[in-house]
């Protein structure tokens, strides 16, 4: 997939096996329009496929990182002989098409947040892999304000944080700082104000560094066996550990271990 | 449903959409007598049904929030034939309806903690939506002390805070102060001693400052998402966030959000 | 069970109804070999027998926890006709049926860490019911950096941290200090360094003198009703519950609890 020109709504800029997505749609606060949407779902099928490509970094253009959905263009279905409830139902599929994309992609991703992620782009933070955070961050899911509560966000946010604080930020539309969401779950670091994608883009390049074959089936093998009992998920990741350590990856990398520590 | 008598060992009164309710068995230490769980059955009943009430705060009289439950009143159980059994059965199906019913209702719960909340009282914290605490309230599952283990109250406890400090918990009767029970995820915030009640009357008035219906389906859709794999989850969320989309409060809360923009 | 002798790479030494076993392999960081892991699943499994013993503590001799799977040892396993195949499987399937013997243990675990807890060393800390680090101690999960990504440790490190936290440990290979393990759910305390052995033995102590009954059946609830939906965690729980209040244990628990009550 070649770059994207910086007119688009999404750009995608490679460098040494490391992909960043950036959405950019500053003047809606990067609203996830639909288009944004499929331009999203466009490029993690993309990256799925692309053996250059070993972490991806998701960033935003502009003072907000994602505002979530885009009212406007939502209210516009509203003129439907069906009060819209078909392009809605649509629409939110496409949605949490995009953030199940994201722990379904054998890369890990790593969200890098500056300004406000709120409601769906909140919940594109939640859905990532990693995510850093610039001091200045802040997260909500203000739906409750307007009638509509963030339930699909909380899919994500109630994966991440602790039932309570979950459910606080769902039913106060407060805003949490930088600090407060590494310390909920949300965020794994947070650095200076302006300072995260550089450092996002440093994790993901550490990453990248790494066997891309076994940070895939180790990420997969993750999500999987969250969602099974002990026992099942134990089953599971043996296997996948047993033919991790007959991949060639695992015999140079023990080989070179072992070869380090006899001299 | 009238507000109570002082008399009783359950209070309720209602202010500006918020019902707040108040264990009144300060001579016991609030202990959970069949007749008090009796009487919060019968109260989250009403307010399941109150279209008038639109938060509530639990919180009690007395130096202790709730000392879990009445042992004396259990032990006069042993004395019947089959040496209590089925009247600890029916006593624990009993407690444990009330502990479900308060995700159960449509309505936020709100746990307002002075003192020390113990065993079945510490589950009753856990099993509210959100908690507040003052900050001198502390918290135990004492029960290994007197060969009772804690299991109604491990239910509520492990769904909120991680397994290693659930456990300790249980294993060691130690005390949480509220900064640790803040920092464990069993309350969302500490407030000066004596404050609890007025914190969590101020949360409570904010979210009966929301629309009731956006709250009460997304409140019962947090609680049936998190027991779901993630695809079903989010398959979950998409319905109940499209017919959100077509209710009243998001047609008129979107509008009146993007008439303000548009300003 | 006799304690073994000092030579033997598995040491237990009863005192006061508290087990310690101690991984004793330092010049090879203690790492799981077979030999190792057989010791560790016969230990278990003549504690699970022992009515003498109340609670367990799981320690190491020398500068390392455990540095996780033999590496040199498995590496031997290549020679074989398939590749290791079989044994590798063996090897994973051995030391996940350790790893699940802990929980299933009727007598808590409580790791005891100093120096690096590393793989399958930082999963052994992540399976025990309760940890204490001393200051020094660290965790890591660093497969990733030998191409052998640490599938089978993170089923029990997901289960202790957030998500975003474990996926970090995962992928980075980054050493958490014993503070950050505490602030992630790993661990419960941190003492200081050299410390961690006394503490967890004193933690060990407290619980031991506690009803082994209680404690065995509260341990045993707390990870079937991890894995229920919440209405049929409360049923299980429930049915618990009664068979500790019929128990001699609560009764005479309770009697004496009341008797000093009312004195």
């Amino acid at each position: 997939m070649s770059e994207t020109g910086s007119s688009s709504i999404l750009l995608r800029e490679d460098r040494d096996g490391v992909a960043t997505l950036t959405l950019n749609r500053p003047g809606a606060r990067n609203a996830l329009s639909r288009a944004l949407l499929e331009a999203l779902r466009e490029a993690f099928a993309a990256l799925s496929e692309d053996e250059n490509v070993r972490a991806v970094v998701l960033a935003a253009v502009g003072p907000a990182f994602c505002a979530g959905h885009d009212l406007k263009e939502m209210t516009g279905y509203r003129a439907e002989s069906d009060r819209g409830a078909e392009a809605f139902e649509d629409l939110f599929a496409l949605c949490s098409g995009v953030m199940m994309a994201i722990p379904a992609l054998p890369q890990p991703v790593i969200a890098a947040v500056e300004g406000v992620a709120t409601a769906a782009g909140c919940q594109l933070v939640a859905s990532c892999d990693l995510a850093v955070a610039g001091a200045e961050a802040r997260f909500a899911t203000p739906g409750v304000q307007i009638g509509l509560f963030c339930s699909t966000p909380m899919v994500a946010l109630s994966r991440n944080l602790s039932r309570k604080a979950a459910m606080r930020m769902l039913l106060t539309a407060d805003m949490a700082d930088a600090e407060e969401a590494r310390r909920l779950g949300l965020v794994n670091d947070v650095v200076e104000a302006g300072g995260a994608l550089a450092a996002a883009q440093a994790l993901a390049g550490a990453i990248a560094a790494r066997s891309p074959y076994a940070v895939g089936v180790g990420k997969r093998a993750f999500y999987e066996q969250l969602e099974m009992p002990l026992a099942e998920a134990y089953a599971h990741a043996g296997r996948v550990m047993t033919e991790n350590m007959l991949a060639r990856a695992a015999e140079e990398g023990i080989g070179a271990f072992l070869g380090r520590k006899a001299r």
